[in-house]
């Protein structure tokens, strides 16, 4: 597919972040909410930071403490058998499991939307119980003139998506928990379809079921129902292992594009495409049968988790598909593709 | 804790019970949703029932079937080394997971509360593909004269909760999914508080979090939002290994008490009993430090799944929680036990 790629990329990256606190550094910047405001490019970075660790016989995990309001750095010896470091994201032990980076978000601006400033502080930064192990993944709907964001928080209690809002992404409101755990890869359609809000969500099961995208409806944005399954893994090479929304749903004359990802059983992460029907997006139209977009470029081959393209959010506009994306979970990346492109691709 | 314990016991019994066809066998009769309507006792029933199997090389999942409406067999051949079958409940395949047996559920009648009358056929029985493996443990909660079920579904999409309403326990309408998977023991509070429902679930969380219990609250019933986290487990024998909501809440001068269920790590059921507060249900006044009920007699530890008491509804009557319960996932038995000893065993 004709996709192409900014001769810039990557766009962003952590090098050129600063962390939070001096003791910490920032090793992803990724995953971004997209919205225009004001004629810039906002993007709504997950921004991916870890103690720096001088002592080689421990690991750390970083743990947000609500009551305090700081970071607090739990240390495992690396010794202890008991304890799973092998997956360098994750700490598990007998009893709990630990992230070892914690996630922030943060806002990134654009006049041309390829150059960016990145703020020095955070937009969000862990606040509430469900976040003491990081917030991530943003999506933005903008709904009636407000944005709203569906963000990811992660704690010892599970997986959660909750919304927040701002109208001007200086001050932001958080508004609670939309999707009990496991629950990520919330995107809202940015306007209500007969009345009602609808969303794409990726519940994770335990026993039975596959990780897979999801619809909702909601009267106000913040309670959910009449959940339906929507869309579910194909046992081609590139989608059989988990699929979930990636961009907010746009509007088109053939109706809502949804631009969603799939891995396959390596976790090697590609996007694709749905079409919804505009007044119905229960119904799926169609579906890319090939990848819009996968690891191809060294950046987005090579990194902290390599062979992933991941999508938060694209612009549509002038007929273009704008998607901002992270690159082997390292950097942000831009690619754009004509819609007629993305169209060609689909298969009934 | 001095809770008396019907001498009918257990009052109803799978052997009793007719299957839905003759090539069936009904093995339990358990996890009733109670309600009182007419002057009766109704009793929601969860009937297991499975295909009687002639041939000891193969074992059989029976599996719903959305489109014929009938139940369609798979087979498995027992000395297959890929398939896993030491959970006699379970088949486990590399690609997918049953049920060796299919859930619907019955009505039963009574004027004593003690001699029920069970119905020939079902009252709801699967229907939904996320219906496919059956349908478990309905809790009901009478509001404003309608009696709402929230029950669980089963299918190779997951555990969710649905929900239905009935007004004469004759006709059925469904209403949808409620809880997203994996989702299970939720119960609806009888009346709204300050303007809003709200429910107790329980969440399953894949990677980070445990089985316990979340409140939600809702403007309709249908749409769930604002989750917290409500109740953890304790470290204390009996409810380690997990927890969630059992009977509907009941409003008592002290505030809401709710019966729920503690397991240890060795999957033995126990029931205790939470204090929630009238007006904020969200803050939890007090806790059983002990159960109120254990398995203790011969059909709560023999049966088949042992050492379970596991209740779906109570009635809060005459000072006195009038409980119903399955016992070791096979028969239903009736204690009852005064509210006045429930209290005395909460701890703050």
């Amino acid at each position: 597919m004709a996709v192409s790629r900014s001769p810039l990329n990557p766009i962003i990256h952590p090098k050129d972040i600063k962390s939070t606190q001096p003791d910490f550094e920032v090793i992803c910047a990724i995953n971004a909410g997209v919205a225009r405001f004001e004629n810039n490019v906002i993007l709504l970075l997950r921004i991916v930071e870890r103690p720096i660790n001088h002592d080689r016989n421990i690991y750390l995990a970083p743990i947000f403490n609500p009551e305090s309001g700081g970071v607090i750095l739990k240390s495992f010896n690396r010794s202890n058998p008991v304890n799973d470091f092998t997956d360098p994201r994750i700490i598990t032990t007998p009893e709990e499991r630990y992230l070892t980076a914690l996630s922030h978000l943060r806002i990134a601006r654009s006049q041309d939307g390829i150059h960016f400033q990145v703020e020095e502080t955070p937009a969000l930064f862990p606040k509430m119980p469900y976040e003491t192990y990081g917030i991530e993944d943003p999506r933005i709907s903008e709904i009636n003139g407000s944005y709203y964001i569906q963000y990811v928080g992660v704690s010892s209690l599970g997986i959660v998506t909750a919304l927040a809002r701002t109208d001007d992404f200086r001050t932001y409101e958080r508004m609670g928990i939309i999707f009990p755990p496991d629950n990520k890869d919330v995107a809202i359609f940015p306007e209500k379809i007969h009345g009602k809000y609808y969303a794409l969500h990726r519940p994770s099961t335990s026993a039975f079921g596959k990780p897979e995208i999801w619809l909702a409806e909601s009267p106000d944005l913040l309670c959910w129902g009449n959940h339906q399954h929507l869309v579910g893994q194909r046992i081609s090479g590139w989608e059989n292992g988990r699929i979930g929304a990636s961009a907010v749903p746009f509007l088109t004359d053939r109706g809502w594009v949804e631009i969603y990802h799939g891995a396959n059983k390596a976790n090697r992460y590609c996007l694709g495409a749905l079409l919804l029907d505009a007044d119905q997006p229960w119904h799926v139209l169609a579906r890319s049968a090939a990848p819009v977009l996968e690891p191809e470029t060294e950046y987005e081959r090579i990194g902290f988790f390599p062979n992933v393209v991941f999508s938060c959010g694209a612009l549509y506009e002038d007929g273009k598909v704008k998607i901002y994306y992270g690159a082997a979970d390292t950097c942000i990346a831009y690619a754009e593709i004509p819609i007629e492109q993305v169209f060609d691709g689909l298969s009934g």
